[in-house]
């Protein structure tokens, strides 16, 4: 059934990203205009070299639903701002206290503690404001409005924040596996199934049964995701990730590999790639690049 | 022209407070649903006894546009918890470390730091969720989208989160009346502006001669609420003010006060009290709260 083969997608996730960091740079305020170490702070971190995942989950998405990619740069743009927000603020001192990320000085290294807060908290207005004002996006006001509503919820303390703070309660804590899937749906698969559901609500025409199986999709991947980034803590090199290799350990984090151990760690990460394909087969070939995505967040190396 | 005397406009102040604080208190996470730490910091400080200067404009510029209070309570709670979030992050340690907030321990003291940054930001999302969710506000949609844009426009890198990157950038520097009203304008002023004009995208048949007018008004007493606020860390008593007296002083802050002496920053006060009532002359004694409220602005001791 995959249609796809390594190359085709190393293409296609290179246009994907290339896509999104022009949209990127449009959104984002100039370093010419007031004030401008904010501004240049903003753009650091967010046109720094990252993978960009969730955009990259927008689009396959659109391209899956049969959409024009134009009506999803501005979710694609929103969704890698507010991650941006994130990690920044993840980073501080008083959170994760970072020095590294996506290959560089973290923003608070790299300019200051404060620029670092209002950076991020300015980058999360903006995405707001992407998804509010973009003139490319459906048309449909009711649709948009519902995706802010998502944003909102999936990014506030019952979602992303609330996830952050469960992750500094448990450092040095041991947490059992529920706890720690609990953690990670809330901290990082939010934001994934976010991409997602945003994306499907540009579509006019989706059934809701589409509409659940692409969720579904959403949550399995979101998890296998975060499996592979604790696998990749104990397994992985700092060049090749781009921040501390061992830094949850270092830190006393719990973590999948903490907790089960590696193999069935690598299992749960299969196990869940199985349910996000299961998940799919509702869809026919259309959605091979969402098939293929899933198989690389289990198999990635950084 | 004013038919409001001081008994009946502290019994409306009152009432709105009152409105505000409960529809605050319906919005805000339970305390009772994980992550308990940071719901009770974002509770903690959103209930703190703040003045709500922000929900009596937008009560205020309803009953002077003849709207249902309920149609602009959304708009109340969000700009009040968009407030909300700028103080915790104002007053963290590497921003203007800052103990004492609203008569209580600033939220990074009464929790701790990371708390304080993460209530900060799923307080910004709330406001977000709110505006995108309460079915009680307009349903226009398309009138929601705009109110979200502005919310987001004056609330980010160029507008209250810029004005405090170029507060920061302040200290210790001495700026010309000219770029203090800058920063003010963006720090204060914007979510002023964003008060009433929100609460006018909510009437529907309002002409853009009265939008300009309240915006005028808007403006004017945006920047008049920060003057006042700088006699009064001159002028005023720390118990009064519920923040220490003198704290921009001890802090080489420039203010109106530093800048242009006590005397002509009254008179600065006074004349943007005239401006905004000028701007109002279009409007009848439906208008009175407003001017009342920018008496108030020019007067207040707290």
């Amino acid at each position: 059934m995959m249609r796809i083969d390594p190359q085709s997608f190393e293409t296609l996730v290179l246009q994907y990203q290339t896509r999104v960091n022009q949209t990127l740079d449009h959104w984002l305020p100039s370093e010419l205009v007031h004030p401008i170490k904010l501004h240049k702070a903003m753009r650091y971190s967010v046109l720094a070299p990252g993978k960009r995942v969730r955009p990259i989950l927008v689009y396959a998405t659109a391209s899956a639903l049969g959409l024009e990619l134009a009506l999803v740069d501005g979710i694609a743009a929103a969704l890698e701002i507010i991650h941006s927000y994130s990690l920044i603020h993840d980073d501080l001192p008083a959170m994760d206290d970072d020095d590294l990320r996506r290959g560089r000085a973290t923003c608070h290294c790299a300019f200051d503690e404060a620029t670092a807060i209002l950076a991020g908290d300015a980058l999360q207005a903006l995405a707001f404001y992407v998804l509010s004002h973009d003139q490319s996006m459906t048309s449909d006001s009711s649709a948009r409005l519902k995706m802010i509503e998502k944003l909102s919820l999936f990014s506030g303390s019952q979602g992303m924040a609330g996830g952050q703070a469960m992750d500094l309660a448990a450092v040095g804590r041991s947490l059992n596996i529920d706890e720690l899937e609990v953690m990670h749906t809330h901290k990082t698969g939010a934001l994934i199934r976010t991409c997602i559901q945003l994306t499907a609500l540009s579509s006019s025409q989706l059934s809701s049964e589409k509409f659940e199986a692409l969720d579904t999709y959403a949550r399995s991947i979101g998890l296998s995701f975060q499996i592979q980034d604790d696998i990749l803590d104990v397994v992985g090199d700092t060049q090749t990730l781009g921040k501390p290799q061992g830094s949850d350990m270092e830190r006393d984090k719990p973590t999948f590999p903490s907790i089960i151990g590696l193999d069935a760690s690598r299992d749960k990460a299969l196990f869940l790639h199985h349910k996000a394909i299961n998940a799919l087969s509702i869809f026919d070939e259309e959605a091979d690049i969402l098939r293929y995505i899933s198989a690389w967040f289990i198999e990635r190396t950084h």
